[in-house]
Protein backbone atom coordinates (compact mmCIF):
# COMPACT_ATOMS: atom_id res chain seq x y z
CA UNK A 1 0.00 0.00 0.00
CA UNK A 2 1.07 3.63 -0.63
CA UNK A 3 1.89 5.55 2.45
CA UNK A 4 2.66 9.22 2.92
CA UNK A 5 3.84 10.49 6.28
CA UNK A 6 3.78 14.48 6.89
CA UNK A 7 6.29 15.33 9.44
CA UNK A 8 6.76 19.13 10.30
CA UNK A 9 8.14 20.98 13.79
CA UNK A 10 5.19 21.78 16.26
CA UNK A 11 4.85 25.19 15.64
CA UNK A 12 5.86 26.45 19.24
CA UNK A 13 9.28 24.45 18.24
CA UNK A 14 11.67 27.08 16.49
CA UNK A 15 12.58 26.08 12.84
CA UNK A 16 16.34 26.81 11.85
CA UNK A 17 15.64 25.56 8.47
CA UNK A 18 13.14 27.70 7.84
CA UNK A 19 14.69 30.86 9.42
CA UNK A 20 18.18 30.05 7.44
CA UNK A 21 15.61 29.69 3.63
CA UNK A 22 14.13 32.98 5.16
CA UNK A 23 17.52 34.89 5.15
CA UNK A 24 18.70 33.81 2.10
CA UNK A 25 15.06 34.99 0.19
CA UNK A 26 15.65 38.17 2.08
CA UNK A 27 19.54 38.52 0.51
CA UNK A 28 18.09 37.93 -2.58
CA UNK A 29 15.71 40.63 -2.25
CA UNK A 30 12.38 38.62 -1.38
CA UNK A 31 12.10 40.67 1.47
CA UNK A 32 8.02 40.10 1.46
CA UNK A 33 8.51 36.60 2.54
CA UNK A 34 8.23 35.72 5.95
CA UNK A 35 7.04 32.58 8.31
CA UNK A 36 9.13 30.19 6.55
CA UNK A 37 8.52 26.71 7.89
CA UNK A 38 9.56 23.39 6.19
CA UNK A 39 8.38 19.97 6.77
CA UNK A 40 9.13 17.06 5.01
CA UNK A 41 7.34 14.33 3.48
CA UNK A 42 8.03 10.32 2.87
CA UNK A 43 6.43 8.43 0.53
CA UNK A 44 6.65 4.87 0.80
CA UNK A 45 5.13 1.38 -0.56
CA UNK A 46 4.42 -0.92 2.36
CA UNK A 47 3.29 -4.76 2.12
CA UNK A 48 -0.04 -5.62 3.48
CA UNK A 49 -3.71 -5.61 2.42
CA UNK A 50 -5.17 -3.58 5.71
CA UNK A 51 -5.17 -0.32 5.68
CA UNK A 52 -4.89 0.19 9.51
CA UNK A 53 -2.54 -2.12 10.27
CA UNK A 54 -0.32 -0.45 7.72
CA UNK A 55 -1.10 2.47 9.46
CA UNK A 56 -0.77 1.45 12.60
CA UNK A 57 3.09 0.17 11.81
CA UNK A 58 3.79 3.28 9.76
CA UNK A 59 3.34 5.48 12.98
CA UNK A 60 5.25 3.21 15.23
CA UNK A 61 8.49 3.76 11.91
CA UNK A 62 7.56 7.35 12.71
CA UNK A 63 7.77 7.30 16.68
CA UNK A 64 11.58 4.92 15.92
CA UNK A 65 12.89 6.56 13.26
CA UNK A 66 11.56 8.84 11.00
CA UNK A 67 10.27 11.91 13.10
CA UNK A 68 11.85 13.31 16.41
CA UNK A 69 8.83 12.80 18.64
CA UNK A 70 10.18 15.46 21.09
CA UNK A 71 10.04 18.17 18.57
CA UNK A 72 7.52 17.28 15.23
CA UNK A 73 4.49 15.95 15.30
CA UNK A 74 3.88 13.60 11.93
CA UNK A 75 0.60 12.78 10.13
CA UNK A 76 0.72 9.30 8.21
CA UNK A 77 -1.88 8.65 5.72
CA UNK A 78 -2.75 5.43 3.37
CA UNK A 79 -3.41 6.14 0.16
CA UNK A 80 -4.25 2.96 -1.34
CA UNK B 1 -0.68 35.17 0.96
CA UNK B 2 -0.23 31.40 2.55
CA UNK B 3 1.81 29.50 0.23
CA UNK B 4 3.11 26.27 0.42
CA UNK B 5 5.91 24.69 -1.90
CA UNK B 6 6.05 20.71 -2.71
CA UNK B 7 9.49 20.41 -4.16
CA UNK B 8 9.98 16.89 -5.21
CA UNK B 9 12.88 14.63 -6.66
CA UNK B 10 12.20 13.84 -10.33
CA UNK B 11 10.99 10.25 -10.75
CA UNK B 12 14.27 9.12 -12.78
CA UNK B 13 16.35 10.83 -10.51
CA UNK B 14 18.17 8.18 -7.64
CA UNK B 15 17.21 9.97 -4.03
CA UNK B 16 19.99 9.30 -1.77
CA UNK B 17 18.07 10.41 1.26
CA UNK B 18 15.45 7.76 0.62
CA UNK B 19 17.46 5.26 -0.36
CA UNK B 20 18.95 5.76 3.57
CA UNK B 21 15.95 5.92 5.37
CA UNK B 22 15.09 2.63 3.65
CA UNK B 23 17.96 0.70 4.63
CA UNK B 24 17.49 2.02 8.02
CA UNK B 25 14.20 1.02 8.32
CA UNK B 26 15.33 -2.49 6.71
CA UNK B 27 18.07 -2.92 9.66
CA UNK B 28 15.44 -1.77 12.52
CA UNK B 29 13.31 -5.21 10.83
CA UNK B 30 10.85 -3.28 8.56
CA UNK B 31 11.94 -5.24 5.86
CA UNK B 32 7.67 -4.96 4.21
CA UNK B 33 8.96 -1.33 3.23
CA UNK B 34 10.25 -0.36 0.18
CA UNK B 35 10.22 2.98 -2.51
CA UNK B 36 10.83 5.34 -0.06
CA UNK B 37 10.93 9.05 -1.26
CA UNK B 38 11.59 12.21 0.36
CA UNK B 39 9.78 15.65 -0.51
CA UNK B 40 10.46 18.47 1.25
CA UNK B 41 7.26 21.23 1.89
CA UNK B 42 8.70 24.84 2.37
CA UNK B 43 5.41 26.89 3.66
CA UNK B 44 5.88 30.87 3.81
CA UNK B 45 3.71 34.15 3.97
CA UNK B 46 4.09 36.27 1.35
CA UNK B 47 2.94 39.87 1.05
CA UNK B 48 0.65 41.01 -1.54
CA UNK B 49 -3.01 40.59 -2.80
CA UNK B 50 -2.67 38.93 -6.30
CA UNK B 51 -2.73 35.48 -6.11
CA UNK B 52 -1.27 34.77 -9.86
CA UNK B 53 1.52 37.64 -8.94
CA UNK B 54 2.86 36.29 -5.42
CA UNK B 55 2.47 32.80 -7.10
CA UNK B 56 4.61 33.67 -10.50
CA UNK B 57 7.29 35.35 -7.43
CA UNK B 58 7.60 32.27 -6.00
CA UNK B 59 7.95 29.98 -8.59
CA UNK B 60 11.07 32.39 -9.34
CA UNK B 61 12.04 31.79 -5.44
CA UNK B 62 12.00 28.00 -6.36
CA UNK B 63 14.17 28.28 -9.28
CA UNK B 64 16.38 30.71 -7.87
CA UNK B 65 16.86 29.42 -4.62
CA UNK B 66 14.39 26.71 -2.86
CA UNK B 67 15.06 23.86 -5.72
CA UNK B 68 17.27 22.28 -7.61
CA UNK B 69 15.78 22.80 -11.55
CA UNK B 70 18.26 19.93 -12.55
CA UNK B 71 17.03 17.31 -9.82
CA UNK B 72 13.90 18.04 -8.35
CA UNK B 73 10.22 19.46 -10.01
CA UNK B 74 8.40 22.17 -7.75
CA UNK B 75 4.62 23.14 -7.14
CA UNK B 76 3.37 26.44 -6.03
CA UNK B 77 0.18 26.56 -4.08
CA UNK B 78 -1.17 29.47 -3.03
CA UNK B 79 -4.01 28.69 -0.30
CA UNK B 80 -5.08 32.26 1.01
Amino acid sequence: MKVTVTINRRPEIADPEGTTVERALHDLGYTETSGVRMDRVVHLDVKGDDAVAVKALVEEMCRRLLANPVLEDFEVEVTS
